[in-house]
């Protein structure tokens, strides 16, 4: 994701530098060849950017803001730091406020798409006090979409769009494990897919990612209910998603397999009923 | 629905009966209009019919076999009963039952679609092991559903359909409350219809009705969590798109609402973040 983000910075001449102290032979190779400048150190970087993204896990954006910050106490130098990764709203207030301490303008954001469809098809999503900076600099080069002054919104917007995708295959999995025990499966599936077509045309991006991932979006979706459950807001459909792909992943019946289709990921739900 | 499926099998040369009395004049004259012929008492329907289709509501399906099957004790003819309505699986096995006591063969039916869709787009399921007989008399008039010889699919696949179509809502229901916290109800939906284009397409069927008929849906869904809790399935899903709909409906959002479109209807729940 970063080096797409880079390579269309480029495109629209802005300078781009990285730290490259400390990084894989290919990871330097890859920074010269996308027209990147290696400024060596993390130091050099924080003190020579008007701008700085981070884009790095969920895990390791709060390690990456204080590895800045403790550069910036060096420094007088206050650039923008932009939070590029798919953190948590409370996660995304506390990086504010480590920053705000030491006077650096903070913006929220997420990335809604994938790295190969930057910059074309992906939105990156911000939110907070100093985000009409970013999207003034920047609205040339990507899509931006603005999602307001509460800082935490940007990640709350990712969460919750990853929440519909998600919800709608845990719906889709009670309905199959229903559907096999009354020996109804295909037939059900026939009548959804004649009545519900725009749906399945959606499912077909995710559907079959579930054998491989799913184990991954249990855990995405329990921290969707903890951030709902913090916020006071109701989460049962939420809840009932991570409780969903648990029961799904435990049952095995996405084991070794590798589906084409959304009909195919959903007919191994007929192994359930096979076991009684 | 009845005189819509009269209509088609007069057409298709089929002689259709019924019991007028206790009618009201409206229903006698739409009777007569629809070229059904009436043979007065249910007794003498019972007596000169093959086939018995029982269209009336899922509560008053029971009590309808109920007087059929007194009506045949006192005669010899043996015709088919088909009972067409939207039942729970367990009333379904409860009514075979009571027709194989008297070596009348059920079959258990559900008609997937409304009156309008009659004979061209609905679909009429059946399931049970004397379907094949319903099948072969009526394929040349409906589209119908084989749903395989458990007498309880027919309805089964009608509950499992319709929680599809409702636990859809449910999941959008729960997300736009979340977004409405968060500030971002519009610029969200934004992006899921621009990523979802077709699960957005076949909410336009169904999320505008919900300001109208919250309050049947409810019944609707925890019916539908009740019988897979009978049945051992999991009901997570199912019971969180109750809940949904009883939180909703306690919020008061939807009153005196009568939206147009699927965003207009999501949009109420922007009044969640006004009350704070």
């Amino acid at each position: 994701m970063g080096t797409q983000i880079a390579k269309a910075l480029i495109n629209h001449n802005f300078k781009v530098i990285t730290a490259g102290e400390g990084r894989s032979a290919r990871t330097l190779d890859n920074i010269r060849n996308s027209g990147i400048t290696d400024t060596q150190s993390l130091q050099n970087t924080v003190e020579q950017a008007d701008v700085i993204l981070s884009l790095t896990s969920p895990e390791g954006s709060l390690k990456m803001a204080e590895t800045v910050i403790s550069c910036l106490k060096t420094t007088s130098n206050r650039p923008l730091y932009v939070d590029l990764n798919s953190n948590t709203p409370a996660l995304s207030l506390s990086m504010e406020q480590l920053f705000s301490a030491i006077d650096v303008p903070f913006v929220n954001g997420a990335v809604m798409g994938a790295s190969k469809d930057v910059p074309d098809h992906a939105v990156l999503v911000v939110s907070g006090i100093y985000r009409s900076i970013f999207i003034k600099l920047f609205a040339p080069v990507f899509k931006i979409k603005d999602a307001g002054e509460k800082t935490e919104a940007a990640s709350a917007y990712k969460l919750l769009f990853s929440m519909v995708n998600k919800g709608m295959n845990a719906l889709f999995f009670e309905t199959m494990t229903a559907a096999a025990h009354f020996g109804i499966l295909d037939e059900l599936n026939e009548s959804l897919q004649e009545f519900l077509p725009g749906t399945y045309q959606d499912l077909m991006k995710t559907t079959p990612t579930y054998p491989q991932h799913i184990l991954r979006r249990i855990d995405e979706m329990k921290g969707l209910a903890d951030m709902l459950k913090s916020e006071n807001l109701p989460h049962i459909i939420a809840s009932g998603t991570a409780e969903t792909f648990e029961r799904v992943y435990r049952s095995g019946i996405f084991e070794n397999e590798n589906p084409e289709g959304v009909i195919e990921t959903l007919q191994n739900f007929n192994k359930l009923s096979d076991k009684k």
